[in-house]
């Protein structure tokens, strides 16, 4: 599955690199290959690419100075945040120039009247939250790479992450940008009003466009209220179809569930080898429902209530501690790691309709299976969204035969080839499988509307 | 303010009738004057058009075989649901063809697991709201003209309503979206997937974009969980600052918070001389603060310890019965009636900055005596968004150096000039005041490239 891709490098305009050394000053226009390396590769390894520059703007002003240079050359660009990304859609594969938002780095203060910041496209989200934790304020995305994904790279993306069944994705958070489009045109709307009906919602276009209409250089974000006290459970289940229905009727009692993550027998058989671990119960359950619940104060007594609610649950165990909390969320977050030690799996970040998401899990073996018999399959997800992770042991890593399976059966159920990751350059070939030719060719129209001559990112998201 | 135009009425293409009447059969292709003048003068009377013909089709077949006549002819469509617009978007002024969507009513069922639901663009919101409450759901959106405004209208306008505080507006609902694009492409993605990164985010691009990129036919929404205990409070501030800062603080600690109305004595003094209602305190404060909380079980105690932790509170009135409460809310809902007794005010709906809201307030009463000295001002609002309700009494109803006046300063202040109701024709040529060339120009090119001929809605929210 390596697409080790080294961008041809198109022969660049005479004097285009001194036009932009004078806007960004020399110092922020690298073309050392050692010191553009870590630019032209993705952090997996993947998507490796090739540039003759990395521009590293430091305002609005520059990131349009830049685009204009570029258009008036026809020279493209591929835009980055962090560099986390997972689908190649972050590298110059076309041989384009890299253009890094990380000094876009302003942020805040947050507004306490309104519970909003502002925050430029290179700040990192671990800064958003710890923002907004100091001024008695949450930010409602979270995931792991919280450390180094940054503002602009989750718009892109439209993150979603770890608390998207509460918050919602990062669309739900934006209440404004500002932006250099395609077209040359800067727009810039920050006021964070959250009545404001005047016109078409750019923010909620751009987000998730993996840039390909503009470069959003700064973003305005709602926040939430903090919720401090947490409590987790452990919930078995005779199969996947009554812990999905559990999820589900959680989610409608308790307006604090923040969490609803799902995993079956396999997989805790897995994780438990790997890492040592106890059993949850004494005895063994098809399924399993890892909860939290957040709130201002203890919502225990209201998860409790909850889950006494349910029909159809096995076993349960409530937290009654961090320690014990902790020991309940790595069966499911060591998933992963135990993974990783039967071989580098295919990964692939889907969602189904909640009333498909047991008979496609049932359904997944045996479609690898029909075409690489040697592989296991690891299913693991989000119970209350229908996000599931699906990984695949024992496959060689160019075979695409089995993500094209998986993604087809997918798109039987009338689910999503991308949940999270987005498009990129690794799934746009498959993009017809999620949406009709009248959609693709919508996309295409709001692309040559905005980028009418392919700067931003022209080999990302929409198909050759 | 009266805007009676009478729309000049192009002649017809031959041959076009004949054809739409074959698509709708003939009950369904309205042309007697009669029957028609209930779909070409809004609600207000103000806006007051005509047309040849009110085309009611029944499918996004049939609206996709009219769209596709009219582009072949060059004849364009107003797009109409409940016609209980505010702003003259919904009615034929320049002589279109109307497209009534009340036809496409098609309702559901709940998805019980997602909580969820599909409705055509002619369902009247009251009907969304049974069918989630029957299901144990809840809707977000809600306001006044429930019983009539459709989903395809709320959708259009991005209608805001009574809980946007807690819920969001219509876009912050809507998963999915069927919809005949001014292209004639059909678009239709209504799985509802809450997490589905595969390209632009078509849904809130058409919501709020007043009907002028196409029609949606239908709307996948989500659904909340109902929250049926609730407690209202009335609280006194010694100003507007003091009332903002309040709201923003319980909201911060009270995820129930359902509404906080701001009001002021002025407004106190008129609405308990019309209702004759005696005083909510034994002393008089410059600024009331209506809040209601709303949760699965009583949020009373929530309530006081978070208005307990409020700083500046002068005087506390917690409802102890729904007597009692519908007793306070009518301090806040009796202010349009009230008002009305002084004759016909001009209304603009508008949102401030929350920390400039209070400044506003005190300026509004000079900004409109400068321009009509013998004007009243009255201003109440929503002081959690900052959606401010100017109404203007003593002013002749064809002034509009009024509202001129109000909308330069909201816009002064960074704010809105439309918060729920929209640009329509009302307020097109004001756009600029809050959208730079950039944006407007932005804003013609995504109407460029989904609405080529110009057939949706050609005089609404772009200027000419």
């Amino acid at each position: 599955m390596t697409k080790a891709v080294t961008g041809t490098q198109p022969g660049l305009p005479a004097g285009l690199l001194a036009e932009l050394r004078e806007v960004l000053g020399a110092p922020h226009l690298l073309t050392d290959p050692e010191v553009t390396a870590s630019f032209t590769t993705d952090w997996t390894g993947r998507f490796v690419g090739a540039t003759a520059a990395v521009l590293r703007p430091s305002s609005t002003a520059e990131v349009a100075a830049v685009l204009s240079a570029c258009r008036r050359h026809g020279v493209a660009l591929c835009l980055q945040g962090a560099n986390t990304g997972l689908v190649g859609g972050g590298v110059p594969l076309q041989g384009e120039l890299v253009l890094s938002l990380r000094r876009l780095a302003t942020l805040g203060p947050v507004d306490p009247l309104s519970g909003q910041v502002t925050a430029g496209a290179g700040v990192p989200l671990a800064d958003v939250q710890a923002t907004a934790r100091a001024a008695g304020w949450a930010y409602g995305v979270d995931m792991a790479s919280r450390q180094s994904a940054t503002v602009g790279g989750t718009v892109a993306t439209n993150a979603g992450g770890l608390r998207v069944l509460r918050y919602g994705d990062t669309r739900a958070q934006l209440l404004g940008v500002e932006a250099v489009l395609g077209t040359g045109q800067t727009v810039s709307h920050l006021a964070g009003l959250v009545k404001d009906n005047t016109g078409y919602h750019l923010p909620s276009l751009l987000c998730g466009s993996e840039g390909t209409l503009g470069v959003v250089t700064a973003a305005r974000l709602r926040l939430v209220p903090p919720a401090p006290e947490r409590v987790v459970a452990l919930l078995g289940f005779g199969g996947v179809g009554p812990a999905v229905a559990a999820a589900g009727a959680l989610r409608r009692r308790l307006g604090s569930l923040e969490a609803a993550e799902l995993f079956v027998a396999d997989g805790l058989d897995l994780v438990r080898r790997v890492t040592g671990a106890g059993p949850p119960f004494a005895r063994t359950h098809p399924a399993y429902l890892l909860v939290e619940a957040a709130a201002a104060s203890d919502p225990t007594d209201d998860l409790a209530q909850a889950i006494g609610s349910l029909e159809a649950v096995g076993d349960v165990a409530v937290a009654v501690d961090s320690v014990r909390a902790a020991e309940l969320w790595r069966y499911r977050e060591a998933h992963t790691e135990a993974i990783n030690t039967l071989g580098a799996p295919h990964k692939l970040d889907v969602t189904l309709p909640l009333g498909s998401l047991a008979e496609f899990m049932d359904r997944v073996p045996g479609v690898v299976a029909a075409v690489a018999p040697e592989a296991r399959c690891w299913l693991f997800g989000h119970a209350a969204d229908g996000n599931v992770h699906v990984n695949v042991t024992g496959v060689g890593p160019d075979d695409e035969r089995v993500d094209e399976s998986v993604l087809a059966l997918v798109a039987d159920y009338g689910g999503s080839i991308s949940a999270e990751h987005g498009i990129g350059v690794a799934k746009r070939r498959w993009l017809g499988l999620n949406r009709s030719e009248a959609e693709i060719a919508t996309f295409r129209a709001i692309k040559s509307a905005l980028d009418p001559d392919g700067v931003c990112n022209p080999g990302v998201l929409l198909p050759n």
